[in-house]
């Protein structure tokens, strides 16, 4: 089986020119087949209020009302898409840049409304991703750049977000490759301290999660990341690593970040 | 050899959300590998307006600056592509979107300034665009839809006019498919009369558009179209239609629209 990296860049990241960069200079000299899934940042915002379209959250979520997925689409799709895939065209790294809605890579049902409406939100339909239509394009030396937007399948866009985008295609790709899924943010890892790059914990496998998590000492936001990379290495991905986007080489070999283990 | 289908379709169409989708339905049925290149229309005007960003023109040219690119990257690559694309999937048509930065699908050089600075301009570099990429994009089922932004290869996007990426795109692949370029938009065809569609010109050949043009009878805004359907002619093009976006079918089939030949 090919070896095949899928690689998630934090919005903190997108947001600094500097440092999605030098990210995209490492990215573009990593060896094989590899997919990029690009968070959203905070432009997005930016440019909305300018629009005059309110953010609005719910527990740190955005909600998705019809001119926010106008926005959206913009923003993530079109400015922050484009311009990584013409650096990396100036990298030679033959970058081409998709949402869900393209090629169908990946279907999505809008989330059904409970107690929270988030509107135009995308819930991942995991087994309707075609492995085999990703992988004509890394074959043909394609290297996808995704924006996190999916679509229904009946004309409609869907904003969803890009830590479970990765999981998903992680997942899905796992049937043809060996896959190492790398999520690269602005921390050095799964920290003790989250505000201290020298607490990151090497290591976490199932029963250290537990613990750690019954001690309160993982941070709040973690926890959806690393629920995210369990549920990966369950459904067939090899490797699942965390760490610090400037360190990216290190994170593909294991010297660097939190490296997530089924055993 | 292989029949494939070029059709640019005009900006006054993209703006129009009932002529848009009823559009994109007969598309989705034109059998065959296919490809569509879409114009911005005045969206991307008015949301700049919203942005503060004003719109520059010279001789109808919009003068392309930072804010303007940006612009222009988000609404024809983010919004209006991508709801093309949602659309076109929704009627069975596997429909990827690209710009001509992605798989380096169309180099070009940023316009060198001369009387006029029209700033992030591209003028496409005929020779270097590649057909087999675009062919094995075709080869795997995908439709690719064309937003009117390029490359420079530097890590530079670049506007660049829709009629030429269409011109240029069915000339490059016109080496390994018997290329039918369709211009489709708001008009009959090349009318005698601008605001009379019964005016229409069916066929037009070298030597009645020398006749037409010295007696003043084709509208200006028609002279780019026309030389560029001929050069498309002349380099190998076997076929350049150009009418109404209603009778896609009919300009297939040559049996609507002005059918423009060599001979």
């Amino acid at each position: 089986m090919d070896k095949l990296i899928v690689i998630k860049i934090g919005g903190n990241i997108v947001d600094d020119e500097a440092k999605l960069s030098s990210f995209l200079q490492d990215f573009a000299f990593v060896s094989g087949p590899k997919i990029l899934i690009h968070g959203g940042g905070k432009v997005a915002t930016k440019i909305g209020e300018s629009l005059g379209i309110e953010s609005k959250y719910v527990d740190g979520r955005r909600i998705t009302d019809a001119a926010t997925i106008d926005l959206v689409t913009m923003v993530y799709a079109g400015l922050i898409n484009k311009k990584v895939i013409a650096q990396l065209q100036s990298l030679n790294c033959n970058a081409i840049g998709v949402t869900g809605a393209d090629g169908n890579l990946i279907p999505a049902n809008k989330r059904p409304v409970k107690e929270i409406d988030y509107g135009f939100v995308g819930d991942v339909k995991s087994d309707k991703i075609n492995a085999q239509n990703w992988s004509s394009l890394l074959e043909h030396g394609f290297t996808p750049v995704v924006a996190p937007i999916t679509h229904d399948g009946n004309g409609q866009l869907l904003n969803t977000n890009a830590d479970t985008i990765a999981q998903e295609v992680a997942k899905a790709m796992s049937g043809l490759y060996e896959v190492s899924l790398i999520y690269s943010f602005e921390k050095a890892g799964v920290l003790l301290d989250a505000n201290d790059d020298a607490t990151v914990i090497s290591k976490i496998d199932p029963s250290s999660y537990q613990e750690l998590k019954a001690e309160g000492k993982i941070f709040a936001g973690m926890i959806p990341k690393l629920d995210n990379a369990f549920a990966a290495l369950n459904s067939g991905v090899k490797k699942v690593v965390i760490g610090k986007a400037e360190q990216l080489k290190d994170l593909i070999n294991g010297e660097s970040g939190t490296s997530i283990t089924n055993s």
